[in-house]
């Protein structure tokens, strides 16, 4: 970290963020939940989902394609079923809005769903899912995106990144956590290996005639490929149905219709599923939280990592000396806001 | 089919696989069952769990390791979570005993789930996901196997080939339906190139050193890799977790050390979800399945497949003109049914 020009401290960062969202328009309720998103991401080292998104969501706000103030609005008709209308605004508000109840249904019933409607989403699903294990449950997080990805087998976008993400959590320690995207690779990496003149590797994308390309500039124009052949196609088609479909809410090609361009976040759903592995596990031997102990401590007695050791790895860093911003993530800050101001 | 020797009816091929389990000492209940399981994958032309599994399956009772009459137990607190305790008979009419009440609490409660302990099993999971799409539910199922398979960046086996499966209905047809091993390749396969003398495509195994091989009997003797790396990987370890410790069952690794061979079914449990679209998408712009629909047709317009069609191909076929057993399969039969006589 020989670049950082500031260490900041969680709190301080995410006063910084609010600050210059909520002077761009957003209420209080959304510039609060967002600057927590974000300042996690810059805590976690996951830069992806960090300062980087400021700029994404202020260009959502100013094209007027997300609600500034909309009220995210719980409905629970008792069922395993919860649902947030999140009314057009911004996700984050409208999943801290049903967690709780989320976590109190799931321990309540064994499992629940929680469903958010017409929410903008930008964010990773690994706060969501991590937010329930720290409730002891496991958890499981999907939303479609917009069409950049084509089927296995295809020629065109249709699919979205499709992001899945899952946790389990573990007592005393951080959860086992996984969150990626259902394609080889993020549209980013793309944009990154064409700002830097290298070609993809092979298997990443199509062009805009649906042949393999490794060309970054075609691989935009075309389309990514799903990541695992036509297994992870499947998969992706299933976020496609459980997480946009069944939940009366629109699918990557629907969101794309509807936004017109990838430059924006876009609007659709998002499904979260809680377990409680007390209720699951329930009058049989053994605890579920000791066995899961001993297949973590096998797949790292072989060499293996768990996913997200890198975040959390930045994590402890992060809260023993605070958050490091480099010089340029220091003055994109500044800059955004300045503008503001 | 110019090898068919014989074409016989659903019912008739059912009700001769019944008889040689029934003479090999299975209680009616199960020999109906697994009757039913693999006369439909021999009417689907899925081979792997055709009349193929019954010399398996029979070995699996001479060794003593399954239950020829355990009556499955049906557990209802009125959660979301349903329990039937197979008591060490084969996993289908556990599923049978307890899919009708999955299929009720998920209408009244939106979604719900069926766990099964202490089942050996040998079967596909796409006969269950699809017995609850006929009900208008979207599945998913999942079951650990035994240790076959290391971890990405690992070197020993310790996951299982763990399949997942999903069904989502589609109104007047078969639905969306796949269901496939989490590792590249299921280790018949691997088997396959032994016997062919053939080497194994790059990445789909590594040596009992850990290091990458296209050596079938190397594989054999080390592990099977994940399908689609880290991904795949953290699939199957969610398997793992939500189908064996949070259901108070077995992970892969602790059936293989029960049972001591990978050449009888494994005993441990499953665990089907069931969601209702209706549910889901209730008080929402839309049809959740013209939705569903939509997708299809834009993934068939672009020339992919939807996965099972080869399937869904087979069965139509069979049940037109009836299915078609080889000549070497019609041997198999009647040797099967002169050993038990």
């Amino acid at each position: 970290m020989t670049d950082a020009a500031t260490l900041l401290d969680f709190d301080t960062l995410k006063g910084r963020i609010e600050a210059i969202f909520a002077r761009a328009g957003l209420a209080p309720l959304h510039a609060a939940a967002l600057a927590r998103v974000i300042a996690a991401g810059e805590r976690d080292g996951a830069k992806s989902h960090g300062l980087y998104r400021i700029e994404g969501c202020l260009r959502t706000l100013a094209a007027g394609k997300v609600s500034p103030d909309a009220v995210p609005e719980l409905l629970d008709d008792g069922s395993a079923v919860i649902r947030v209308l999140a009314g057009g605004a911004f996700s984050p508000a409208a999943f801290e809005l049903g967690a709780p109840l989320l976590a109190e249904r799931a321990r309540a019933q064994g499992l629940a769903a929680l469903v958010i409607n017409d929410c903008v989403h930008f964010s990773a699903l690994w706060p969501e899912v991590e937010a329930l294990a720290a409730e002891g449950l496991a958890a499981l997080a999907l939303c479609p995106s917009y069409a950049t990805v084509a089927p296995a087998g295809g020629t065109r976008p249709l699919l979205g990144t499709n992001p899945f993400a899952f946790a389990w959590p573990r007592p005393g320690g951080t959860p086992y956590v996984f969150d990626f995207a259902t394609s080889v690779a993020a549209r980013g990496e793309i944009e990154l290996h064409r700002r830097a003149g290298r070609p993809l590797p092979a298997g990443w994308a199509i062009d805009a005639q649906g042949a393999a390309t490794t060309d970054p500039a075609e691989a935009l124009a075309g389309a990514m490929l799903p990541f695992g052949g036509h297994k992870g196609s499947a998969i992706s088609t299933m976020v496609e149905l459980l997480a946009g479909a069944m939940i009366g809410d629109l699918t990557s090609r629907g969101a794309l219709d509807a936004l017109g361009t990838t430059t924006l976040a876009p609007r659709h759903g998002e499904l979260i599923l809680a377990f409680s592995p007390e209720r699951f596990a329930a009058d049989r031997p053994g605890d579920p939280f000791a066995a899961a102990e001993t297949l973590f401590e096998a797949i790292l007695g072989q060499g293996a990592r768990l996913p997200s050791q890198r975040r959390f790895g930045a994590r402890e860093t992060s809260l023993r000396q605070g958050i490091a911003l480099s010089a340029e993530e220091t003055a994109l800050l500044g800059r955004l806001e300045a503008e503001g101001a």
